[in-house]
């Protein structure tokens, strides 16, 4: 599609400077752009790249506009703004309403009309489909399942029994939500399964990457709240809660009945134990073990960078000597008479 | 459905503090409890949600039962007795046994009558499937698979060539059992493909979480034994073995040809290595990293809790200044005129 | 199929020590070989299983051959001629030209006579599938992808719209191709999605394990180079690109807009951070986190061995003074009139 600048200044009221009649047809980088396309500068560091760019206008804040040799849509939050406007020249692709001859569809089922199911979808009894929500090819609703409107599974979603997912959600290939918690009871030296009768409940507005797990509760529900957004093969244990707005990266593991509060920003790689509570605002870093509950907003880590592998071991080698050292100083501070806190004593 | 108090207990070996014809219908934790339902108590630190309760009655262990306000299921194990109460009183739907119109089964398949194979199932030649097996929709069983009596693929499972499932597994949504291994031979810059023409074998009870995957040996079979659980997002290698009632939590990897004993149990996201032994009854905390064979039963960790991010990586910063805060020490120590053991001496 | 030792020798350019008349039917290791199967020795700790052996025959290094008591292949690399003739006698399955009547192929879709679309895969518009490619049961195609010639996806793979699969790639079981990426823009306390235009390009003799997942990118491509290996559970993030002939293993992530180099081996349960470049030829050690780039080739780490758990605990505590040790040796030097390098000084 193709739209003017005027268009997008008023639209998104950024302040246009340059001709309102210039169309633009597609986002591009700053590197890759042509005169027919807009391009954005989010970024301080990639400013120089302003000079040089053959874009037909750039979406940047008022302090880089300032510097920029062609067209320019000014706004606060230029990253924001190039999101919307790819949105608009990138529209999601429309999906025909109906059901695929394929899909099979239990009697109770009830299918928004303007709703659309694809081919090879399984739909169980007493399903609820909102309008236009999309059930891409392979997606499973087991029975009891209500899919709000606007939902888009993209292909190859389970959705087990009962749970429950709101509007806007959208879901990518190979996610399963609501399989069965892992929660068994040891005896005599096996274990007992718990049946899991919990739901698992979905707010407005999540989005969640391929092949990500939310497991259902053992007695209560698992829930992710409004405008979560959880990236790809992450895993959420029984009876965990994600608060609204919280982001979690890819490759991260969320132990059961934990919670994670609001806007928390969780980074890949991360462990979070069972049984605790991330306050809101919370910030973790990569690749960090979470063992126990944050009860203050802020930035937390655990991850220790690599070193070249020979050094690395070295350091692990003192790193296993460490209680040595701490005995050899606690000698040397007592042949010199020193004394210490005694906080520090105990090893 | 409803049963009454001296039903339970008769059934599950319970003492019944109580009228024996109150009945309940559900279960629930102590605080969500009504009077048709029936709580337990297992963890201590709940102990003082008892004097609140409402519901019908109570399983717990003969101490907390003195001080039990409504009627008591007393036991020595009520977190085992609730998961079988729990069982009880919520049965696992039963599917009915024939092979759905849908289903694309081979001429050679062999489906016990009782079975019940869903829509959309691909099954290949000689497979056999036995008495009431209930494959879900979407399961794919390749060529030669066996799934023995009672096994449940609740959706989407896929059992590549001639892997064979035990009795009473129960596999989730998205689990793969048999692709092949990742063995690559070097040569000249590239690799050389290792076929995998071991398989994996599954004994009885096993449970594996969605998404988990458990690859197929290049010579050997990969194993899991009896009882084991495994949870989801969990890799397991090629002709690697899980020991009998073996646990292991989410987003944890095994690396191919490693045995681990029976009995263990092994936290989330730990990283196992490959070619390694570890003994029966060891439990490995969460995130650590397992390099090496373990011997000895015991609890193993390697760890480290975060820390706000700033003190994190001042912490991080002393941690590579180790080897000259050791450095140090010895010089002090030689001024000072202090000897140390010699096995501290490398750096 | 049965093959004499004098042809392995002559197609796999072996030096025979041995009748070449001899035929062997199957591979085996030293332990479990009889008189059909041929076996190998490529790592020098299972050299003493060779007395003891009853294959056939056994490839080898000349060195080793030297005590080898059976008929031998000598060569230079005998864990690639193992490969190699492991594949002579393990022939990939056959898959019979043709469409499966329960497939679902767009009529713009272009697929080669010779190709294999299995049952109940779904193939979106203008999709072009080359000869001799094999779509297995469940596969889902969607518009404009182009999967070349003797490619495999075992069954349900996933590739999302307009990804492009080279020769010859053997995606297993689970895997998505071309999700969309992780990338939203914080704005007024929530999130604008941000659309991902950019694709997957994945080269020749690419093979991507179980429940596998790479991203498309946002503006860019995510791009996997030619005999790149990649194991089960690892996560290719948006606009990553991986280098010809490198291997990952398994539940390893790569943030998005990472650059991994050619011919690297990144082992498994790795996190690497985005918007940074790995050099070519660079190892990473398993459970390593990698949070910076390398500019040199090398092998690097930073994951740290497990103890006993009470061991760790009192380790981990002394890290967590290490701040109070740095003092304490600072301040016995200043007792001692030592002096030391300024660089140490900051804490």
């Amino acid at each position: 599609m193709s739209i003017s600048l005027g268009e997008l200044a008023v639209r998104f009221g950024c302040e246009l400077r340059g001709n309102p009649d210039t169309p633009v047809d597609r986002i591009a980088t700053l590197g890759n752009a042509d005169e027919r396309s807009i391009s954005f500068l989010a970024n301080p560091r990639y400013r120089q790249q302003l000079a040089d760019t053959r874009a037909g206008a750039v979406i940047l804040d008022a302090k880089s506009a300032t510097v920029c040799p062609v067209p320019a849509l000014v706004c606060s939050n230029p990253y924001a703004t190039y999101a919307r406007v790819s949105q608009l020249l990138n529209p999601s692709p429309v999906f025909p309403p109906g059901i695929h001859p394929t899909a099979i569809v239990a009697p109770t089922a009830h299918i928004d009309p303007s709703a659309h199911v694809g081919p090879l979808c399984v739909v169980g009894e007493r399903v609820s489909v909102g309008p236009r929500a999309v059930l891409g090819p392979h997606c499973i609703i087991e029975d009891d399942v209500r899919v709000a409107a606007d939902v888009r599974l993209v292909a190859r979603v389970t959705l087990c029994h009962g749970v429950d997912i709101g509007p806007r959600c959208l879901f990518h290939p190979g996610v399963v939500i609501g399989g069965d918690g892992f929660g068994f009871a040891p005896d005599k030296g096996t274990y007992v399964k718990i049946p899991h009768i919990g739901s698992v409940r979905v707010a407005a507005d999540v989005e969640i990457g391929a092949n990500t797990t939310a497991d259902r509760g053992a007695l209560d529900d698992t829930v992710i709240e409004e405008g979560a957004k959880i990236d790809n093969l992450v895993m959420l244990g029984h009876a965990v809660r994600v608060g609204e707005h919280t982001v979690i990266a890819g490759c991260t593991g969320i132990s059961g009945s934990t919670t994670i509060g609001k806007r928390c920003v969780i980074g890949g790689a991360v462990a979070v134990a069972g049984h605790i509570t991330i306050a809101d605002d919370v910030s973790i870093t990569g690749f960090s073990m979470i063992s126990h509950s944050i009860t203050e907003p802020g930035v937390y880590s655990s991850g220790i960078p690599f070193e070249e592998a020979r050094a690395w071991r070295k350091l692990v080698g003192h790193f296993k000597r460490i209680a040595s050292y701490a005995r050899r100083l606690k000698k040397l501070e007592e042949a010199q008479g020193l004394t210490r806190p005694d906080e520090e004593d105990d090893d």
